[in-house]
């Protein structure tokens, strides 16, 4: 039995993708007795959907957790739904893509994360990891890998228990970015949250799955 | 040669303060060959001034570093100046003392922390530590703390070099606060710190200061 | 023919509500020649579908506007979609009621807003209105009116264009938190919109809908 | 008898500065019996010192409140006091002038504003005008105005009583930003303040100030 995390590649202005990070270093870990695949997805439209759906057709995962960074995010966001929406806002894709207000499949307006969402929150808080629940994935790639993902099992018929969290940025790249805004002459600083505390988190979000099910 | 670092006592609805820990963490640490002093200050108003100049005239430092934790504080903050003002705004000090919009002594508006500010942050940057510059402590006992040891400098002819390091909330601290504001259900999560990197930032900062004298 | 606006009463900490104000201002009016209903909402999860399917099913309106406050938001916010979510998170209602992770109807995941809701923000940016697109409604009363509306109108085959706008503190709801946050001594201060914006935006987010139909 | 009310030219990405609007709309008022001059200053770190010392030898004033904008605040923030520097921090001025960590003139640290600051927000938030306290005034040419304007007043021994009044951005300020961020597909909108709200608010300091001399 196998669990899949993906991460994204950089984007926009990130050198680094903690996302990506996270993906790789859960990458052969077992996991509550299942072993654990971590995949690295395109920060592209076009490409992500058949990345996903191969994952998904390959692995038929007993859980799918995407994950993605969010500038200005303190916490692990473990997001309730997934939008029928793709727009770039202000940052076109790593190929130049930027839709305006598109759906994503012919599919409903949202889905519904299957992990247990409150109890995924409820864990982390208990290790003392900063998490809440969220409502709004937006409608950049991060909300797609959770509408996708969730509507191929249902099309699919499948078990796969998926849904998506949102991770902060690394302190390394929110000094990266202290250092774009000046902070040493008064600038700000986006929040950030240690590496290995977001592996720790993501790894929980498995494990508490795992055991509700 | 002798380095003091303060921190402050849990105040508050805050059950633990990570600046105590750090002093802890740092006190008989030997630092660019100085030995460190670490003490925790109490959160009382009348009484921390004796406690500063205690620890002033007890171990006549090279370098006196004062740290204070700061809610809603997503980096490390090294703080510019110190003004003339004591105001719990909306939080009491731990013996019930509320001033509002007082004086600390018969001194200047302020005082410029005498630590190479700019400095400190760009090396915290480059570490990859989020840190900025602030223009603001306050008027609670972080800002006093400022304050009160640099005019006593002043007045007694010191050669110690000193200012205040405000710094974020630990992970388990914000964990709380995302309880307090359910964030199980969607409430808010302020930023947060590891604990070893807010130990490392304040190592860091003596470094920089006794690498400028 | 008819257009329905709905504002809430009161509730929480607030001793008034600008979206009342902004219901009873524009209850009467001839908007883009049709007329205007307004109607206050009562804060109760258990009673406002009933209150919501009363002025459906009275006015069978072209266009159905509700409006709710936000507190913290600095701009009028016109919201995409509304979940299948009834949770209270730090605020019961008026009643008493808590609900935590409910469902509001036997119904999809969630509902887009029928309101043409770029093209609003955009006539409300160009008429100098500080506006955004919004991709979350919360999981309080304001969502369950997005949802419950939409619901009925799909349910009952209606052509009734709904959705929903969030408004902003008014200034004196601003002022009033200002003196409870102590902002006499530096505490903070939520954002604001003066109501006869808030009501113009109201009104012409009207005006962009039936313009659109 | 006289008071004196700046306010600055458009700087960086503004295309109008509120405080220009508030400068002019005061000139030539009578408020609580004395005659308003409203100047709107250069924003330039190198010529707004000999035209704030003009307006104080020229018209010798009881009172002598400064204004400008500071984006993302929601509310009118009376500065408590102005330090000894100037940093441009990421936005040079007018005329490309980009200090970093200077001194504005050779005097102290910091200046109190001599404003009846405390009252001011009282009576502010007493007229529903969304006001606080402020303990910094940043590092560019408001602060400058603050210090400068005291500076000169402490050093000419003259009786004028002055102070900075920090303004938000208007409503049609916010809406071209929200354009920017691209407010129509999700982006963020800073807070605002109608104007008619900020000159009755400057207008209200000035009375605050006068009535407590």
């Amino acid at each position: 039995m196998t669990v899949v995390v993906t991460g994204y590649e950089p984007f926009g202005e990130l050198d680094t993708n903690p996302t990506a990070h996270v993906a790789a270093e859960l990458d052969g870990e077992t996991v509550a007795g299942e072993s654990v695949v971590g995949a690295v997805l395109p920060v592209a439209f076009d490409s992500v959907t058949d990345r996903l759906e191969s994952l998904l057709a390959e692995h038929d995962p007993t859980v799918f957790v995407s994950t993605g960074v969010a500038r200005g995010s303190a916490a692990v966001r473990i997001e309730r739904v997934g939008v029928n929406v793709a727009d770039a806002v202000t940052t076109p894709d790593n190929v130049g893509a930027d839709p305006r207000n598109e759906r994503l499949a012919d599919g409903p307006a949202a889905y519904f994360s299957t992990l247990p969402v409150e109890s995924v929150v409820t864990d982390l808080l208990d290790e003392g990891i900063p998490a809440c629940l969220s409502n709004t994935a937006g409608t950049h790639l991060c909300n797609d890998a959770l509408y996708t993902v969730r509507h191929a099992v249902e099309r699919d018929d499948r078990e796969t228990r998926s849904g998506f969290v949102h991770l902060p940025f690394s302190p390394s790249l929110a000094a990266a970015a202290a250092r774009e805004n000046e902070a040493t002459r008064g600038g700000s600083v986006p929040p950030s949250m240690a590496l290995t505390t977001q592996t720790r988190a993501v790894r929980l979000a498995i494990e508490t799955t795992l055991g509700s099910m």
